[in-house]
């Protein structure tokens, strides 16, 4: 998918939410435990209750990996079921990969090329040519972490390094690297005031944004700061959407925190 | 397992060889891709061939998720193979992982929980929350990357911060984690004089050092800059062990390639 058919994916929608799947079997609904894939049953009815409210969904990986095969398998149907049913959809394998060259290249073939995804998220540490691979496949994204929304951001992200807090360097050195506009950076909204600095260093490229909700960030700083002229930006939610009840109505509850989201982006997309 | 146990093993052995086991089917003979599971069939030769050589081993999660189920399917297999057969020997999960707290929990239950290596490797990007849910499982060990054998290590790792170069200042800050005893360190062979340094901050810390081999990096450098009085030193050869020979006699090429590293192990150790 192209970064122009996202961005007229948002204005057909009025929404730039992305849904996190990030399921657990603790927290599911009770009868869906009887279901033979519990965690797809899981994802099937979410996705079907919200499709037309977000423009994005992201299986953060961790949570299919702690499942094993039977997780993986789920991943599998999870991502399957959305470019089959739903290829409008942006797609976001939340990996946060990174290895050597030709390991990122094993990585870049199992998300973006395999399973499919439409992006995956990375982790810088380890520099341009464990990102590049990534960049290389035609058509896909790479979401780099800059500066993530977790209290151990302030461990090393913001450091300075040559005047310039590593987050900003990051952005500033990835700019440099092959095939640089396939890149999209992770952001979080509970450092939405740092949104202004870090557009001008990438006054375009889509940011996506977790830490609404459960993680306490305010969406409409984040459009404040961060929106562009083609709106730039996919906020996302997990837990605050997919976990709004575990009654047998869990699917239309999280569909209502969906479309609460999706009428305040609708204000934002006006203003 | 605990550092004394891994120290014993080495001095038993008189060897700190670690072997990479990253399949990829391109390059395996082919006689073993009319196995049910070339890649188990692989590695159970591989490892049959070589464990009274070396002390540790290291699957590369990405060359597996690069065969999706198939390749999860003979991690899981290949992991407890070596459980039950060679539990003295010390395995790392190399996934290069680190999320936020509740995500890393995840991964900390998949690879040093269910799948019960002994060991696997994490990014400090995200920083402190992101690393110490894999710090609480008792006796087993979380290796953080420090500074890479790749290229790209020279696009943030040895940045300054603080007057210090920003792979210092992973050591430095994860000292003072919680349960900081259960961490060891990925530091590249290619950048061996930097041991000396390193040492300074992490006297007694094992190192998992990738490199030698493929990458160029040389034993007698690592042992003279990096050795402790507990030894403290895994070190990593992949593709030169593992592809010592696409023919029948595979098994038998890479126990040949570990006794020679294994030998100039002794003399290290000895001297």
């Amino acid at each position: 998918m192209t970064t122009q058919q996202l961005t007229e994916q948002i204005k057909k929608k009025k929404s730039f939410l992305c849904i996190g799947l990030d399921v657990d079997l603790n927290k599911i609904p009770k009868h869906l435990l009887q279901e033979e894939d519990p965690i797809f049953a899981f994802n099937k009815a979410i996705i079907d209750a919200t499709h037309h409210l977000c423009v994005a969904y992201k299986p953060n990986t961790a949570f299919y990996e702690a499942y094993g095969l039977k997780g993986w398998k789920a991943l599998k149907k999870t991502i399957m079921y959305l470019n089959v049913k739903y290829p409008e959809i942006f797609t976001i394998a939340d990996a946060k990969r990174g290895d050597i060259g030709n390991t990122s290249r094993m990585y870049a073939k199992a998300f973006l090329e395999d399973l499919a995804f439409d992006s995956v998220t990375v982790a810088p540490y380890m520099g341009k040519d464990s990102v590049e691979p990534f960049l290389e496949v035609k058509n896909k994204h790479t979401i780099l972490l800059a500066l993530t929304s977790n209290a151990g951001a302030f461990d090393f992200q913001t450091l300075n390094v040559n005047q310039n807090e590593l987050y900003k360097q990051v952005l500033e050195t990835s700019k440099t690297w092959e095939n640089s506009e396939n890149l999209m950076y992770v952001v979080g909204a509970t450092k939405a005031e740092y949104l202004a600095d870090i557009r001008k260093i990438i006054p375009e490229a889509f940011l996506l944004v977790p830490g609404v909700g459960a993680q306490g960030g305010n969406l409409q700083d984040v459009c404040k700061y961060g929106m562009t002229s083609n709106v730039g930006l996919l906020v996302n939610s997990s837990r605050g959407i997919i976990y709004a009840s575990n009654d047998e109505d869990f699917d239309q509850a999280a569909a209502q925190k969906a479309e609460d989201l999706q009428k305040e982006m609708a204000k934002e997309l006006k203003s």
